[in-house]
Protein backbone atom coordinates (compact mmCIF):
# COMPACT_ATOMS: atom_id res chain seq x y z
CA UNK A 1 0.00 0.00 0.00
CA UNK A 2 1.81 3.41 -1.07
CA UNK A 3 0.56 5.43 1.55
CA UNK A 4 1.25 3.50 4.12
CA UNK A 5 4.80 3.10 2.43
CA UNK A 6 5.38 6.46 1.76
CA UNK A 7 4.42 7.50 5.48
CA UNK A 8 7.21 4.90 7.28
CA UNK A 9 9.70 6.42 5.06
CA UNK A 10 8.66 10.17 5.71
CA UNK A 11 7.69 9.85 9.43
CA UNK A 12 8.93 6.71 10.83
CA UNK A 13 12.52 6.02 12.77
CA UNK A 14 14.92 3.19 12.34
CA UNK A 15 16.24 2.77 15.77
CA UNK A 16 17.66 0.07 15.35
CA UNK A 17 18.07 -2.89 12.67
CA UNK A 18 15.23 -5.00 14.35
CA UNK A 19 12.85 -1.54 16.07
CA UNK A 20 11.05 0.75 13.88
CA UNK A 21 9.54 3.68 15.63
CA UNK A 22 5.88 4.69 13.83
CA UNK A 23 4.88 6.20 16.89
CA UNK A 24 4.01 9.60 14.67
CA UNK A 25 1.23 8.43 12.65
CA UNK A 26 0.54 4.44 14.04
CA UNK A 27 1.07 3.77 17.43
CA UNK A 28 1.10 7.13 19.69
CA UNK A 29 0.14 9.73 17.64
CA UNK A 30 -2.94 8.29 14.99
CA UNK A 31 -3.29 9.58 11.70
CA UNK A 32 -7.05 8.85 11.68
CA UNK A 33 -7.61 9.18 7.21
CA UNK A 34 -4.23 6.90 6.97
CA UNK A 35 -6.51 4.58 9.21
CA UNK A 36 -9.58 5.32 7.12
CA UNK A 37 -7.03 4.15 3.84
CA UNK A 38 -6.14 1.34 5.70
CA UNK A 39 -9.48 0.19 6.77
CA UNK A 40 -10.45 0.67 2.81
CA UNK A 41 -7.46 -1.86 1.70
CA UNK A 42 -8.17 -4.42 3.92
CA UNK A 43 -11.44 -4.23 2.76
CA UNK A 44 -10.15 -4.63 -0.68
CA UNK A 45 -8.38 -7.98 0.24
CA UNK A 46 -11.10 -9.43 2.42
CA UNK A 47 -14.48 -8.66 1.16
CA UNK A 48 -15.04 -11.92 -0.34
CA UNK A 49 -14.35 -13.63 2.66
CA UNK A 50 -18.00 -12.88 4.51
CA UNK A 51 -16.38 -11.71 7.22
CA UNK A 52 -18.24 -11.25 10.79
CA UNK A 53 -15.93 -9.81 13.15
CA UNK A 54 -12.70 -8.75 13.64
CA UNK A 55 -10.16 -9.09 16.46
CA UNK A 56 -7.53 -7.71 17.83
CA UNK A 57 -4.99 -6.44 20.37
CA UNK A 58 -5.17 -3.50 22.48
CA UNK A 59 -4.11 -0.66 22.09
CA UNK A 60 -2.90 -0.11 18.71
CA UNK A 61 -4.42 -2.42 17.12
CA UNK A 62 -7.61 -0.97 17.43
CA UNK A 63 -7.48 2.06 15.55
CA UNK A 64 -6.94 0.18 12.01
CA UNK A 65 -9.29 -2.72 13.27
CA UNK A 66 -12.35 -0.18 13.93
CA UNK A 67 -11.83 1.33 10.53
CA UNK A 68 -11.49 -2.22 8.46
CA UNK A 69 -14.67 -2.72 10.74
CA UNK A 70 -16.35 -0.23 9.50
CA UNK A 71 -15.85 -0.78 5.92
CA UNK A 72 -16.57 -4.60 6.51
CA UNK A 73 -19.67 -4.14 8.23
CA UNK A 74 -18.24 -6.15 11.11
CA UNK A 75 -18.04 -5.49 14.72
CA UNK A 76 -14.48 -5.13 16.02
CA UNK A 77 -13.22 -7.51 19.26
CA UNK A 78 -10.17 -6.42 20.85
CA UNK A 79 -8.08 -8.79 23.36
CA UNK A 80 -7.12 -6.88 26.85
CA UNK A 81 -3.91 -7.52 27.84
CA UNK A 82 -5.19 -7.39 31.58
CA UNK A 83 -8.06 -8.42 33.13
CA UNK A 84 -10.20 -5.76 34.58
CA UNK A 85 -12.47 -5.93 37.59
CA UNK A 86 -15.77 -4.92 35.46
CA UNK A 87 -14.67 -8.18 33.29
CA UNK A 88 -16.35 -11.02 35.16
CA UNK A 89 -17.85 -13.37 32.47
CA UNK A 90 -16.19 -16.36 31.95
CA UNK A 91 -12.95 -15.52 29.23
CA UNK A 92 -10.49 -17.04 26.94
CA UNK A 93 -7.33 -16.70 27.88
CA UNK A 94 -3.71 -16.94 26.30
CA UNK A 95 -0.20 -15.85 26.87
CA UNK A 96 1.76 -13.87 25.06
CA UNK A 97 5.35 -13.40 25.58
CA UNK A 98 6.68 -9.89 23.78
CA UNK A 99 10.19 -9.39 22.36
CA UNK A 100 9.64 -5.70 22.49
CA UNK A 101 8.62 -5.35 26.29
CA UNK A 102 10.36 -8.75 27.36
CA UNK A 103 7.64 -10.29 29.52
CA UNK A 104 5.06 -12.32 29.75
CA UNK A 105 1.37 -11.02 29.24
CA UNK A 106 -2.22 -12.98 29.49
CA UNK A 107 -4.39 -11.45 26.91
CA UNK A 108 -8.51 -12.70 27.11
CA UNK A 109 -11.34 -12.18 25.17
CA UNK A 110 -14.45 -12.44 26.76
CA UNK A 111 -16.40 -16.20 25.54
CA UNK A 112 -19.74 -13.98 24.89
CA UNK A 113 -18.00 -11.58 22.17
CA UNK A 114 -17.00 -14.58 19.90
CA UNK A 115 -19.36 -17.62 18.94
CA UNK A 116 -18.73 -21.01 16.70
CA UNK A 117 -20.02 -19.76 13.90
CA UNK A 118 -18.14 -16.29 13.23
CA UNK A 119 -15.70 -15.94 10.79
CA UNK A 120 -13.03 -13.56 11.93
CA UNK A 121 -10.32 -11.71 10.35
CA UNK A 122 -7.32 -10.86 12.49
CA UNK A 123 -5.70 -7.47 12.09
CA UNK A 124 -2.73 -6.24 13.86
CA UNK A 125 -0.84 -3.08 13.87
CA UNK A 126 2.71 -4.75 13.65
CA UNK A 127 4.05 -8.46 13.03
CA UNK A 128 7.59 -9.46 13.65
CA UNK A 129 8.01 -12.39 16.01
CA UNK A 130 4.34 -13.65 15.56
CA UNK A 131 3.16 -14.03 18.87
CA UNK A 132 0.50 -11.70 19.18
CA UNK A 133 -1.15 -13.06 15.89
CA UNK A 134 -0.59 -16.34 17.08
CA UNK A 135 -2.16 -16.22 20.27
CA UNK A 136 -5.52 -14.31 18.84
CA UNK A 137 -5.59 -17.51 16.60
CA UNK A 138 -5.35 -19.57 19.52
CA UNK A 139 -8.15 -17.69 21.42
CA UNK A 140 -10.40 -18.16 18.15
CA UNK A 141 -9.66 -21.95 18.07
CA UNK A 142 -10.77 -22.17 21.89
CA UNK A 143 -14.05 -20.53 20.83
CA UNK A 144 -14.00 -22.81 17.56
CA UNK A 145 -14.38 -19.88 15.65
CA UNK A 146 -12.79 -19.88 12.11
CA UNK A 147 -10.08 -17.20 11.70
CA UNK A 148 -10.21 -16.78 7.11
CA UNK A 149 -6.69 -14.40 7.65
CA UNK A 150 -4.71 -12.31 9.01
CA UNK A 151 -4.00 -8.72 8.15
CA UNK A 152 -1.09 -6.70 9.29
CA UNK A 153 -0.35 -2.86 9.18
CA UNK A 154 3.66 -3.39 9.21
CA UNK A 155 5.53 -6.89 8.69
CA UNK A 156 8.92 -6.99 9.54
CA UNK A 157 9.33 -9.58 7.04
CA UNK A 158 12.96 -10.38 8.34
CA UNK A 159 11.76 -11.65 11.41
CA UNK A 160 10.13 -15.58 11.56
CA UNK A 161 6.42 -14.13 12.29
CA UNK A 162 5.15 -14.29 8.42
CA UNK A 163 6.48 -17.87 8.29
CA UNK A 164 5.11 -18.95 11.37
CA UNK A 165 1.49 -18.26 10.75
CA UNK A 166 1.92 -19.43 7.32
CA UNK A 167 3.32 -22.79 8.26
CA UNK A 168 -0.04 -23.07 10.20
CA UNK A 169 -2.16 -22.46 7.03
CA UNK A 170 -3.03 -19.01 8.21
CA UNK A 171 -3.69 -16.51 5.39
CA UNK A 172 -1.13 -13.75 6.01
CA UNK A 173 -2.06 -9.60 4.09
CA UNK A 174 0.72 -6.83 5.08
CA UNK A 175 -0.14 -3.38 3.82
CA UNK A 176 4.08 -2.89 4.04
CA UNK A 177 6.63 -5.60 4.29
CA UNK A 178 9.57 -4.42 5.35
CA UNK A 179 12.90 -6.60 3.99
CA UNK A 180 15.23 -4.69 6.06
CA UNK A 181 16.50 -1.99 8.12
CA UNK A 182 19.88 -1.87 7.94
CA UNK A 183 21.74 1.24 8.03
CA UNK A 184 18.87 2.79 9.62
CA UNK A 185 17.47 2.76 5.72
CA UNK A 186 14.10 0.86 5.27
CA UNK A 187 13.89 -1.64 2.37
CA UNK A 188 10.48 -3.23 1.45
CA UNK A 189 10.18 -6.66 -0.16
CA UNK A 190 9.78 -6.28 -4.05
CA UNK A 191 6.34 -7.40 -4.93
CA UNK A 192 4.22 -7.79 -7.45
CA UNK A 193 2.20 -4.51 -8.70
CA UNK A 194 -1.24 -4.34 -5.89
CA UNK A 195 -4.28 -5.16 -7.27
CA UNK A 196 -5.75 -1.92 -5.69
CA UNK A 197 -3.01 0.68 -6.65
CA UNK A 198 -3.67 3.95 -4.55
CA UNK B 1 -27.08 11.63 20.93
CA UNK B 2 -30.48 9.16 20.41
CA UNK B 3 -28.39 6.63 18.77
CA UNK B 4 -25.99 6.10 21.52
CA UNK B 5 -28.94 6.08 24.49
CA UNK B 6 -30.85 3.42 22.33
CA UNK B 7 -27.25 1.26 22.83
CA UNK B 8 -27.22 1.95 25.81
CA UNK B 9 -30.61 0.60 26.83
CA UNK B 10 -30.59 -2.30 24.70
CA UNK B 11 -27.24 -4.01 25.10
CA UNK B 12 -25.76 -2.09 28.24
CA UNK B 13 -26.36 -4.41 31.43
CA UNK B 14 -26.37 -2.52 35.20
CA UNK B 15 -24.15 -4.71 37.00
CA UNK B 16 -24.45 -2.00 40.17
CA UNK B 17 -25.83 1.09 40.51
CA UNK B 18 -22.75 2.29 39.64
CA UNK B 19 -21.32 -0.09 36.89
CA UNK B 20 -22.76 -0.25 33.46
CA UNK B 21 -21.12 -2.73 31.30
CA UNK B 22 -20.68 -1.95 27.86
CA UNK B 23 -18.69 -4.39 26.54
CA UNK B 24 -20.83 -5.44 23.68
CA UNK B 25 -20.53 -2.08 21.55
CA UNK B 26 -17.96 0.19 23.13
CA UNK B 27 -15.22 -1.05 25.30
CA UNK B 28 -14.14 -4.94 24.33
CA UNK B 29 -16.28 -5.38 21.12
CA UNK B 30 -16.74 -2.08 19.38
CA UNK B 31 -19.82 -1.39 17.01
CA UNK B 32 -17.75 1.14 14.31
CA UNK B 33 -20.68 2.19 12.74
CA UNK B 34 -21.80 3.68 15.93
CA UNK B 35 -17.93 5.34 16.66
CA UNK B 36 -18.41 6.98 13.49
CA UNK B 37 -21.80 8.50 14.59
CA UNK B 38 -20.02 9.67 17.63
CA UNK B 39 -17.21 10.67 15.63
CA UNK B 40 -19.76 12.71 13.74
CA UNK B 41 -21.48 14.33 16.93
CA UNK B 42 -18.40 15.09 18.35
CA UNK B 43 -17.58 17.04 15.29
CA UNK B 44 -20.95 18.84 14.85
CA UNK B 45 -20.23 20.09 19.13
CA UNK B 46 -16.57 21.13 18.70
CA UNK B 47 -16.08 22.08 14.89
CA UNK B 48 -15.73 25.90 15.63
CA UNK B 49 -12.83 25.34 17.91
CA UNK B 50 -10.23 25.08 15.51
CA UNK B 51 -9.09 21.64 17.04
CA UNK B 52 -5.51 20.77 16.62
CA UNK B 53 -4.98 17.56 18.17
CA UNK B 54 -7.36 14.81 19.79
CA UNK B 55 -5.72 13.38 23.01
CA UNK B 56 -7.49 10.47 24.93
CA UNK B 57 -6.67 7.35 26.90
CA UNK B 58 -5.83 3.49 25.61
CA UNK B 59 -7.86 1.76 25.31
CA UNK B 60 -11.47 2.05 25.21
CA UNK B 61 -10.89 5.82 24.63
CA UNK B 62 -9.33 5.03 21.11
CA UNK B 63 -11.90 4.45 18.93
CA UNK B 64 -14.35 7.47 19.57
CA UNK B 65 -11.07 9.51 19.52
CA UNK B 66 -10.27 7.97 15.63
CA UNK B 67 -13.49 8.45 14.59
CA UNK B 68 -13.57 12.12 15.60
CA UNK B 69 -10.35 12.63 14.44
CA UNK B 70 -11.55 11.70 11.17
CA UNK B 71 -14.41 14.37 11.24
CA UNK B 72 -12.43 16.92 12.77
CA UNK B 73 -9.32 16.23 10.43
CA UNK B 74 -6.95 16.34 13.31
CA UNK B 75 -4.55 13.46 14.17
CA UNK B 76 -5.29 12.04 17.95
CA UNK B 77 -2.74 10.72 20.47
CA UNK B 78 -3.26 8.26 23.04
CA UNK B 79 -1.94 8.44 26.54
CA UNK B 80 -0.40 4.93 27.36
CA UNK B 81 -0.55 3.76 30.79
CA UNK B 82 3.04 2.23 30.98
CA UNK B 83 6.41 3.65 29.36
CA UNK B 84 6.94 1.10 26.74
CA UNK B 85 10.98 0.16 25.93
CA UNK B 86 10.75 2.00 22.40
CA UNK B 87 8.79 4.98 24.10
CA UNK B 88 12.46 6.35 24.52
CA UNK B 89 11.43 10.08 24.56
CA UNK B 90 11.00 12.73 27.15
CA UNK B 91 7.61 12.37 28.12
CA UNK B 92 5.03 13.70 30.33
CA UNK B 93 3.95 11.76 32.98
CA UNK B 94 0.92 11.78 35.32
CA UNK B 95 -0.49 9.72 37.65
CA UNK B 96 -3.86 8.58 37.77
CA UNK B 97 -6.26 6.35 40.38
CA UNK B 98 -8.59 4.19 38.86
CA UNK B 99 -12.10 3.45 41.17
CA UNK B 100 -12.46 0.71 38.83
CA UNK B 101 -9.31 -1.35 38.76
CA UNK B 102 -8.68 0.14 42.44
CA UNK B 103 -4.96 0.78 41.13
CA UNK B 104 -2.57 3.61 40.83
CA UNK B 105 -1.53 3.98 36.97
CA UNK B 106 1.27 6.38 35.38
CA UNK B 107 0.21 8.03 32.45
CA UNK B 108 2.50 8.93 29.75
CA UNK B 109 2.22 11.13 26.92
CA UNK B 110 5.71 11.89 24.25
CA UNK B 111 6.34 15.56 24.84
CA UNK B 112 7.16 15.12 20.33
CA UNK B 113 3.52 14.31 20.05
CA UNK B 114 2.35 17.67 21.54
CA UNK B 115 2.96 20.88 20.77
CA UNK B 116 2.94 24.60 23.24
CA UNK B 117 0.19 26.06 20.24
CA UNK B 118 -1.76 22.70 19.58
CA UNK B 119 -5.62 23.48 20.66
CA UNK B 120 -6.56 19.90 21.91
CA UNK B 121 -9.71 18.21 22.35
CA UNK B 122 -9.90 15.53 25.08
CA UNK B 123 -12.23 12.39 24.00
CA UNK B 124 -12.62 9.57 26.30
CA UNK B 125 -15.48 6.63 26.71
CA UNK B 126 -16.48 7.20 30.19
CA UNK B 127 -16.77 10.01 32.99
CA UNK B 128 -17.44 9.03 36.35
CA UNK B 129 -15.02 10.30 39.29
CA UNK B 130 -12.71 12.25 36.70
CA UNK B 131 -9.81 10.99 37.30
CA UNK B 132 -8.42 10.08 33.59
CA UNK B 133 -9.63 13.08 32.18
CA UNK B 134 -8.71 15.49 34.69
CA UNK B 135 -4.87 13.89 34.27
CA UNK B 136 -5.37 13.86 30.48
CA UNK B 137 -5.88 17.83 31.13
CA UNK B 138 -2.88 18.07 33.49
CA UNK B 139 -0.66 16.46 31.04
CA UNK B 140 -1.83 19.30 28.52
CA UNK B 141 -1.04 21.73 30.96
CA UNK B 142 2.49 20.71 31.24
CA UNK B 143 2.67 20.92 27.29
CA UNK B 144 1.20 24.15 27.47
CA UNK B 145 -1.36 22.90 25.11
CA UNK B 146 -4.91 25.10 25.65
CA UNK B 147 -7.64 22.37 25.75
CA UNK B 148 -10.47 23.46 24.24
CA UNK B 149 -12.87 20.71 25.80
CA UNK B 150 -13.70 17.55 27.05
CA UNK B 151 -16.18 15.16 25.05
CA UNK B 152 -17.26 12.32 26.75
CA UNK B 153 -19.31 9.40 25.35
CA UNK B 154 -21.03 7.99 28.47
CA UNK B 155 -21.38 10.04 31.70
CA UNK B 156 -22.16 9.16 34.38
CA UNK B 157 -23.91 12.07 36.13
CA UNK B 158 -24.32 11.06 39.56
CA UNK B 159 -20.80 10.63 39.91
CA UNK B 160 -18.48 13.85 40.61
CA UNK B 161 -16.37 13.46 37.49
CA UNK B 162 -18.51 16.73 35.66
CA UNK B 163 -18.56 18.86 38.16
CA UNK B 164 -15.12 18.40 39.11
CA UNK B 165 -13.89 19.20 35.57
CA UNK B 166 -16.77 22.46 35.25
CA UNK B 167 -15.00 23.53 38.48
CA UNK B 168 -11.89 24.20 36.94
CA UNK B 169 -13.07 25.75 34.05
CA UNK B 170 -13.41 22.92 31.41
CA UNK B 171 -16.27 22.47 28.73
CA UNK B 172 -17.66 19.30 29.08
CA UNK B 173 -19.43 18.22 26.80
CA UNK B 174 -21.46 14.00 26.89
CA UNK B 175 -23.02 12.31 24.51
CA UNK B 176 -25.16 10.23 26.55
CA UNK B 177 -25.88 11.18 30.82
CA UNK B 178 -27.27 8.84 32.98
CA UNK B 179 -29.04 10.28 35.58
CA UNK B 180 -29.10 7.00 37.60
CA UNK B 181 -28.97 2.87 37.50
CA UNK B 182 -30.91 2.08 40.73
CA UNK B 183 -32.77 -1.21 40.33
CA UNK B 184 -30.86 -1.70 37.32
CA UNK B 185 -32.77 0.43 35.60
CA UNK B 186 -30.81 3.31 33.26
CA UNK B 187 -32.35 7.11 33.59
CA UNK B 188 -31.08 10.03 31.23
CA UNK B 189 -30.56 13.29 32.56
CA UNK B 190 -33.81 15.36 30.97
CA UNK B 191 -31.80 17.70 28.33
CA UNK B 192 -32.68 20.31 25.85
CA UNK B 193 -33.69 19.12 22.37
CA UNK B 194 -29.97 18.40 20.89
CA UNK B 195 -28.68 20.77 18.49
CA UNK B 196 -28.35 17.86 15.87
CA UNK B 197 -30.99 15.41 16.74
CA UNK B 198 -30.46 11.95 14.26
Amino acid sequence: MEKLKKAILQKGKVVSKDVLKVDSFLNHTIDPLLMKQIGEEFYFRFKGEHVTKIITIESSGIAPAVMTGLFLNAPVVFARKKKSLTMTDDVYKETVFSYTKQEYTDITISKKQISEGDRVLIIDDFLANGEAALALAKLMKQSNATVIGIGIVIEKSFQPGRNKLIDKGYRVDSLARIASMEDGKVTFVEEKAEIHPK
